[in-house]
């Protein structure tokens, strides 16, 4: 393959080679079940306890708070059922624009009859209007009730403030999930301090493997396992642990940590340096969601109007080597185009990609594809 | 760590050196989010459904029949719970001998209310009694009934005749799943022609990684997703695959049904030589399930009765480099006991061990290790 210019990190991100390197010696070495009594077992049980101290201390949370899962979309399951199940939450309210792990599961508790869903209208800069959630909280007094807003919206980027919801669901006694997928590794979590029950993530989205993730879930909110079996993860998650993939989810945590607020303000340099450049070569592009300035750096959401270049857009990106989207990587195989977007601009037909930048990512590729859009678009 | 003798096979297993060089491989340069429709999406998309191709070969089941999961755990659990959910199942038997993923999740489903259990006998073989089952499946005319019975018992290698209990489903209309997480990659499991609905497997098992697993589901069998989101695994698993883990997984079954008669031979041969040398040097020994030439071959679990010796036994084994295991890995933190040993050996008071054994052991393993247990026995 010649070389690309990958602009899609929100779906999905390659591993760092330090990740690599560990997970590869791992591999020869450490393979014991961490369940095992034996020396080979428990130095698995060694290396996995340490990749959960190794988390926690980020998160602030304590050990017995953090579950290593297959990934976020299990980690959303795990809790938005175990809420309804677990703690008898009748009512859940939630946007349009999360992800189709929430949005689906959701779907199918209300289909079964054992939860009401609510959905907030969102603005066109994807904020979830928070007046409306305050009005259903306060409407809702004597109803057991959660609240799933995603933390950094996966296709536009839009952040919401944990502090503000979390703040009107302690107010009215309300449990609080946030989808973090897209924050972990890129914004502090502070779980103690966060007025959060519930956070989730996945190692892929930070440089790290995939089919591995975590729940944060606070302590003495009782909720069920999603799977039953053994008593792995303290009795929370049945089934030998993904060790491999959690020792790399770890590192790669890690690594995104050390280099935080550097990687986060050279993100936004990228994304600007991106936005000013296009829209000089297409003065019709326009963004969809928050204003350039706001929301998480790498995720760059822009809408065109159609016309003979804009209609087989991400097609031919690709095949002049630049690797975008059209939404979340999880609906791309649909013709339906993305439910995000549809929520925020109601009735608007334009043509929407999104693109989504790492460290990895150089001021010269950025370059390189906003000429090779421009040329695209003109030709 | 000074060279041991691992002799607990059934936990896990080692990685094979093909599958660490391909997982490696794979980590540095496969790396895009399946679902992507972009370049490295579509490489990774033909990666996953190759793996796909491959391991449905094997099981001769249709492409559409094979679901990659994280591991027997979960499949486990979506089959079991999406039989009650979505076909109607009202009565699930099964027996006290099998795994607590199945166990665990069928006490659970029945606290809920939602279906009624019934535990067949088991004999000191470890066989469950079919008459009984026959009973049932006769009295039970009217009902939707699911038999859940493994295949090869993780404890014992009892094995069960999957076409005998998969003829008496068939009879009288019951479906049919089997936990056969124990027999992928030693045993011919032929979908196609084996009368069951449902089994399930674990890469870890047969020199994978840990993590990743896959459940076989006879087409039209209309079972629900344990976890909802995106369209992954057409709609039966949201979440970005474990693409690596995946491809380890299809790699290593390969190389173990390449040789797997060969294999299954030498592994015999190992228990029996391992077995007579032990009995010779401990007359006390018994076997606890199948006879020595029966059952899988991987698998011995013996009895001695409680002395000196055998009171700290597996401590001892550990302390001087043999690692086995008195039951199930997912149970070793317990103090309970084997679950599976009671129930076949109901009111015994003796000291079980498991051994299981690879074709990465080696004769000269099995002669050191007869010769250091019968040290420890006869301190």
């Amino acid at each position: 393959m010649p070389t690309r210019i990958y602009l899609d990190h929100a779906a999905t991100t390659p591993m760092l080679p330090e990740v690599i390197a560990r997970m590869h010696s791992l591999m020869e070495d450490t393979w014991g079940n961490p369940s095992s009594i034996h020396a080979e077992g428990r130095t698995s049980k060694a290396l996995l306890e340490k990749a959960r101290k190794s988390m926690a201390a980020h998160f602030h949370c304590a050990i017995g708070e953090l579950f290593f899962t297959s990934g976020a979309t299990e980690s959303n399951n795990m809790i938005l059922r175990g809420a309804v199940q677990g703690l008898g939450v009748d009512t859940i309210i939630t946007a349009p624009t999360e992800h189709h792990a929430v949005l689906h599961t959701l779907e199918t508790l209300q289909e079964g009859g054992v939860v009401k869903v609510l959905l907030l209208p969102v603005d066109h800069r994807g904020q979830p209007v928070l007046r409306d959630l305050e009005n259903h909280l306060t409407q809702l007094h004597g109803h057991r009730v959660l609240v799933s807003l995603m933390h950094a919206n996966n296709e536009t980027g839009a952040l919401l403030s944990l502090e503000n919801v979390g703040a009107l669901c302690l107010e009215h006694g309300a449990y609080f999930h946030s989808d973090s997928v897209q924050s972990v590794g890129f914004y502090p979590l502070n779980f103690q301090q966060l007025p959060v029950h519930f956070l989730t993530g996945s190692a892929h989205k930070f440089n790290g493997p995939k089919g591995v993730g975590f729940a944060l879930v606070r302590g003495g909110t009782g909720i069920p396992p999603l799977q039953w079996g053994g008593p792995q993860e303290r009795n929370m998650r049945g089934g030998t642990e993904n060790l491999l993939g959690i020792a790399g989810m770890a590192l790669a945590l890690d690594l995104a940590l050390v280099d935080r607020e550097a990687r986060l303000q050279y993100l936004q340099s990228l994304k600007e340096h991106f936005f000013h450049g296009l829209r000089a070569a297409l003065p019709d592009v326009e963004i969809n969601g928050p204003e350039l300035a706001d929301g998480h750096p790498k995720i760059l959401n822009l809408s065109l109007p159609h016309n003979a270049a804009t209609d087989m857009f991400l097609f031919n990106l690709d095949i002049a080597g630049i690797s975008a989207s059209g939404g979340s990587a999880c609906t791309s195989g649909s013709d339906a185009g993305s439910h995000v977007i549809r929520a925020m601009y109601p009735g608007r037909d334009r043509v929407n990609v999104r693109f989504s930048f790492s460290h990895l990512n150089t001021l010269s590729e950025i370059n390189q594809a906003v000429a090779i859009i421009s040329g695209i678009y003109h030709k």
